[in-house]
């Protein structure tokens, strides 16, 4: 929901409010609710059934007058991480984890770089139970053959799962929805899903209701472009809920729905799940969560954070490669530069000669030399920041699989003197 | 550690490394070491008694060539985050967070916004225990009378505490070391202490040697400036190393030492710590981490929180003002911009005019026009994400006490009806 830019905005509020107050569900988690004026809206128009709500304000934030002031100028961004959370329970704790990479600045018409993708967390205490509820927004992706954001959409689904994995120690429950802009069959996705042992609850469900193959992004949706999506066989499926239990606790996905484009909400569906929680009879005492040899998945993580590793490489090796032309193109402004200046120079040793000095375009020339050194040495920035935070990714995935590489070899010594 | 600016920076890193190796410990953590050319050296000289490392990169990095040329320009910064650790026991995992927050871009003199304070944890296997350590380096303190980063740091010192206590839920032992950058009766300091449950090795140990005080910012170091240090008695404690055992493990800090400002190996004394862990005898059987009724640390938490609460008000309603100050710089530059467009189009309508047109004030006057326009946009940007990042705390915190408060009402009825 961006004002003024995105259609029917007003509208859209209002009715994704009635939608959420005839559901009376326990937990609402929204994406793309950039206003906090919006929010505010949703807040007290849910207030009965949803009494706690958080939205996740952090960075790049606009109050609401720039909020209507910027949307007006489309420099739509700035405007928070636009992640919310409306719960009928009482949010004990709620922490953000903003994602390193998100698209360029550049790339204005994609403008995700603006809108500050991250991860939010909620504690939640359900029946005496801890529920880690997770919301997210990864990386649109807008070219699914030559896709250039894909090293980013990685990086964010690794921040994603490392950023799971360390917070929810702790938890009973895991729950986690949002837009994931992947596939299922995604790197970024089986990433997620194997390392956190998150389940997929469109697979995991006995009762599913709604769209064909459970597409998120449907062509007969209005907001949609359904050109698009023809190629998909109308549709496709990139939001999604998931979800995890505990050693306490088994959790179960009793159905899954989707909205079905008819009424104009969003251009996505909403996705709506209902989970069975039970208590595990405490049996086998008191098992402290070892590292459990589930050897059958190992080595399938271990080759998935192997491939992320390499679209990782490949992208560094593409952000290299881009800062060094932006180093060689600056280069190439200096030396430009110089040479102005060297020319600006000759008249004042040759004092009286003939031939006028052509002003404008001295002038001209100097300011593109400046706009292009600007530029490169913006860019030249940019990208050394990619490059930092991509090389971070790798250096904690090589970490992780040597890491599971290890626990592997483990695991195999003890079934093997398990069997001798 | 910054090439050409810091002085004898090589010399000093080959000073730690011997002093490393001298000792050889089981987890050396570093702070402020901004090349990675400078970590390698460090990686290669210590491989023997510490063959793991990891240099926390993201963000604002920088290769090797573009430190050396940045430092050389002054330009310090984009050098990621300073933080590494070097381990004689396996790194299993690797994580990254960075503060919403550190001070302000034009403050260049103090630096601190270019180099990206963060956190960083890593996961070790001790004996068979989970060590999670946590390295960190806060802003710092250039003023303390009237201290315009206190907001900030108190933010930081709430992300932190923040960080550890959502990511140490698994750990047996928990261990934070770094440059807080605060007195040990500081705000941020205690609200670290209450809500993660750390404690303060230097308190806690039988047995010190080092510095009076434990003073890690000592007169007596050749790199620093005495004269900051005689209102504080020739040193202050803003270095420290914290632990926390588990329902587990208990540990306890055998020894702790400072260096005394005789070898000149950085402005800030090294500090060592030896920590002994018990594994505790499973005597009460499984019992989860409940939410336990320490009711007579809670009321003070709870005061700690709304103090820090009040500290990020405050911060708030000056960000806010400083804002509204750049909005209205902003609109007089437009105004004045607008009113030399006026006086440029006069002699368009009015052909003929006697006056000569002051063409260079005229220029001068629209390019200062600009300036304005141009820096009070980006100030207006970066005030709102303050603002907002200010916000998102403040919001956290007030969940985090009214959590607190349920708990303590809990607590004090449980308490009441076993005494009835």
């Amino acid at each position: 929901g961006i004002r003024f830019l995105s259609k029917k905005c007003q509208e859209r509020f209002a009715l994704i409010g009635e939608l959420l107050n005839q559901e009376q569900l326990d937990i609402a988690l929204l994406q793309e609710l950039w206003c906090e004026k919006d929010f505010q809206f949703l807040k007290q128009k849910l207030s009965t059934f949803y009494p706690y709500a958080h939205l996740f304000k952090r960075q790049d934030g606009a109050d609401e007058s720039f909020c209507k002031f910027t949307n007006a100028l489309v420099l739509s961004g700035f405007i928070g991480s636009g992640l919310a959370v409306f719960s009928r329970y009482r949010i004990h704790d709620a922490f953000l984890y903003q994602y390193s990479l998100n698209g360029y600045p550049y790339m204005v018409q994609h403008g995700d770089w603006f809108g500050g993708k991250a991860v939010g967390k909620v504690s939640l205490n359900i029946g005496g139970l801890n529920v880690y509820v997770f919301v997210t927004h990864l990386h649109a992706e807008y070219c699914r053959e030559k896709d250039q954001y894909l090293p980013h959409r990685v990086v964010q689904a690794w921040e994603l799962q490392q950023f799971i994995r360390h917070t929810s120690a702790g938890a009973d429950v895991v729950l986690l929805a949002g837009d994931l802009n992947m596939h299922p069959e995604d790197l970024g996705f089986r990433l997620l899903r194997l390392s956190t042992g998150l389940q997929d609850s469109f697979s995991q469900t006995s009762s599913f209701s709604g769209c064909e193959g459970g597409f998120t992004l449907l062509s007969e949706n209005p907001f949609t472009h359904p050109e698009d999506l023809t190629a998909f066989g109308g549709g496709i499926r990139i939001d999604y809920i998931m979800f995890k239990g505990s050693q306490e606790v088994d959790i179960s996905c009793e159905s899954l729905s989707t909205t079905e484009g008819s009424v104009p909400y969003s251009d996505h569906e909403a996705l709506t799940a209902h989970f069975l929680f039970r208590t595990k009879e405490k049996g086998n005492g008191c098992s402290r969560e070892e590292s459990s040899c589930v050897s059958e998945d190992l080595p399938e993580l271990i080759n998935t954070v192997n491939e992320a590793r390499t679209e990782v490489k490949v992208g560094l090796h593409c952000s290299e490669r881009m800062r060094y032309t932006a180093a060689r193109t600056g280069i190439m402004g200096l030396v430009l530069l110089v040479l102005e200046l060297a020319i600006a120079a000759v008249p004042l040793f040759a004092l009286g000669a003939e031939q006028p000095f052509p002003k404008a375009s001295f002038y001209l020339l100097g300011a593109l030399c400046f706009a292009v050194l600007f530029s490169t040495v913006m860019l030249y920035i940019f990208y050394s920041m990619e490059v930092k935070a991509l090389q971070e990714a790798e250096d904690q995935m090589r970490l992780v699989v040597s890491g599971l590489q290890e626990q592997l070899k483990e695991c195999t010594k003890a079934q093997s003197s398990d069997q001798s």
